[in-house]
């Protein structure tokens, strides 16, 4: 007999619509805050030029944050590759997941505009910190529940936790680097999610970011 | 012989499709709202920090809204589950309830920035009653046209119709409360949608919630 | 051997994609122009219902391109349900007829700021008229070329291009009724959407709209 | 066993569905820098007549970043044809492809804003040089890592890179030309777009855009 919204494998897919849906809409909403100077200020190349050089910072947290939706979204992805079926719950703690994912964009345009504020960097971090806690929190439910998918053995099981709990620490630490200077904190974490999206192979690093 | 728009399994998956490309950009566009302070009237950490905490009705109603989503969403979704295949008059049922979907960033924005107003508190909850009873009506039209999928029983049948009006009767009972107090109907309302996003296993809330 | 952008199924599914994509952030645009009444020029409730009450003309024309993106939704989806593949030249016709579904919201915001203006409804109907016009290219294309699914006959082949070319004959009308009063070929123009949208099949009716 | 984010056909489907969903975005957001004229400048038919009338550049910036995102959706699509399966790295490679995507609305809209200085030609050709550098990135990341379709030859393969590089030798030669006249520039990019997106199958022009 059919039931409304048993964990099932359209449950699952819905989950990775909508996950790609908010994603995709989320990298484009960061670059809105790039916003073109003014023409009246503007009359000549070199005026321009400078315009556009001094929109530098909006560029940076572009990229910081869109790094950021890119390691999120592989993590997102890496989870629910090895998730079988997904039920009510599960897909709740996604749609949370995805609602602080929405709330980047939030982050970012304060980040831009307040980039010499610890307090704009300290809300990033706790963007960045309900992000991993969410997936941590999804891929427990999965574990302890049986939705991992067959042939997911206690390793990787294990390796999933590791990598969000040692990037939440090097954003914490990130963060904590605001007390010294909120621009060598920012530097700091675009440095880590640098290394993140760039998925290098050096044995070293590997064993740092799991 | 194929004819254009028969009911069809394909026309169920661009029905799927487009629903969760509404919810992802209406996600995402509730954010909009919560405004960065401008630069101009921030001086201090002290002063971010104040002026942060002042845009909290607007996290509020974020939070609000993000959960009227996230139940409506799954009200969608239980109902396309149990059913096989959608015609014409299905789909444009489907996208009426998309359509009060995409109002519902305006209705949160109305409620954000008139939170002690009963106008906007009703005009909200008219928001909640047209997405539900458009979710009753396309349940009821695809229940009279034989598009249920094969086991789902009268029991289940009846057990959607329960939980629509169950909702409904809650979120009106909410809308009444701004007779006393706007606040207090917005209180109410975000711990009916706590309580549904939450689905908890209580066995009395869930003979409320259905 | 495999060569890049032959006709596909895997190329009709990426269309599908796209298609439902620029829709459903068409759908939530038409909303954005419904903007919330500035909170200074509001002081009591009855303030509050008078400056809702201003918005009627952009929650009709609201209504109206909901409609209108409706009916093309469908027009899309029973061309593509009888197309079998898609090749590099169908899909750049279906992303023209994106094109002008992109625009929508700009004809749609137009006719809401000068609803009184001629010029405004003659707009909208030429974004209505191109979007025949690309829909109509696209399914002589695949009627042409031989990209239609197995068991399309003739006839239904037909009934395609007149249900295209009977829709565009009433739009046609209502823009010429705007010689006598704009606001009543917008009137005209909104009795024909619902007709369309409600799909009714009372058999006089049906052979007008095909 | 089952690892995390190895190569598979999974990982592939959600570069589709991120993809599709960037570029549906980018083509509504850039249709946004087309404003509706302001009530108040506008009092008779004539006036309206003449405000749409000056928005002629941006009407030429949209039909050209419309014909952009229509080429790179059709180069995108044109290696994930020939691609069987993508692993984390090439998919990084896609996201930064998608992040200038992305960014092109921006580009639009300096170009549109500043037509008559070089520096918004050259801002946009530079857009257009890192969307040709991404796609080249993944298409070789593919070649040689081994994750090209079956039945993929080393002429395809060729052919495929060769396209990418003639399509930016011609966009340099029109970024060059803005050294005579902006305008001039974005004539001749203008119709180059024209010509790739109608795929004409006039033998001379094949050989030129490959």
């Amino acid at each position: 007999m059919k039931r409304p919204l048993e964990p099932s494998a359209e449950g699952r897919g819905r989950v990775v619509g909508i996950t790609d849906g908010v994603f995709a809409i989320a990298l484009t909403l960061i670059v809105l805050e790039i916003r073109v100077p003014a023409h009246e200020t503007v009359h000549s190349e070199r005026e321009l030029i400078t315009a556009i050089t001094a929109l530098a910072p909006r560029f940076l947290t572009y990229a910081l944050s869109f790094l950021t939706l890119t390691i999120f979204w592989f993590g997102q992805q890496a989870q629910h590759g090895l998730i079988a079926k997904s039920d009510r719950r599960l897909a709740t703690l996604n749609l949370c997941f995805l609602g602080f994912i929405a709330l980047l964009p939030f982050s970012t345009d304060l980040l831009a505009d307040f980039l010499e504020f610890r307090t704009a960097v300290l809300a990033y971090w706790f963007n960045l910190l309900m992000l991993g806690l969410t997936l941590l929190a999804s891929w427990r439910y999965a574990d302890k529940n049986g939705f991992l998918a067959e042939g997911v053995d206690a390793e990787t099981t294990r390796t999933v936790y590791l990598r969000i709990i040692k990037a939440q620490i090097l954003w914490a630490v990130g963060a904590a680097l605001c007390l010294i200077s909120p621009l060598l904190s920012v530097g700091f974490i675009l440095v880590v999610q640098l290394i993140y999206a760039a998925a290098p192979r050096a044995p070293l690093l590997r064993k740092v970011i799991g």
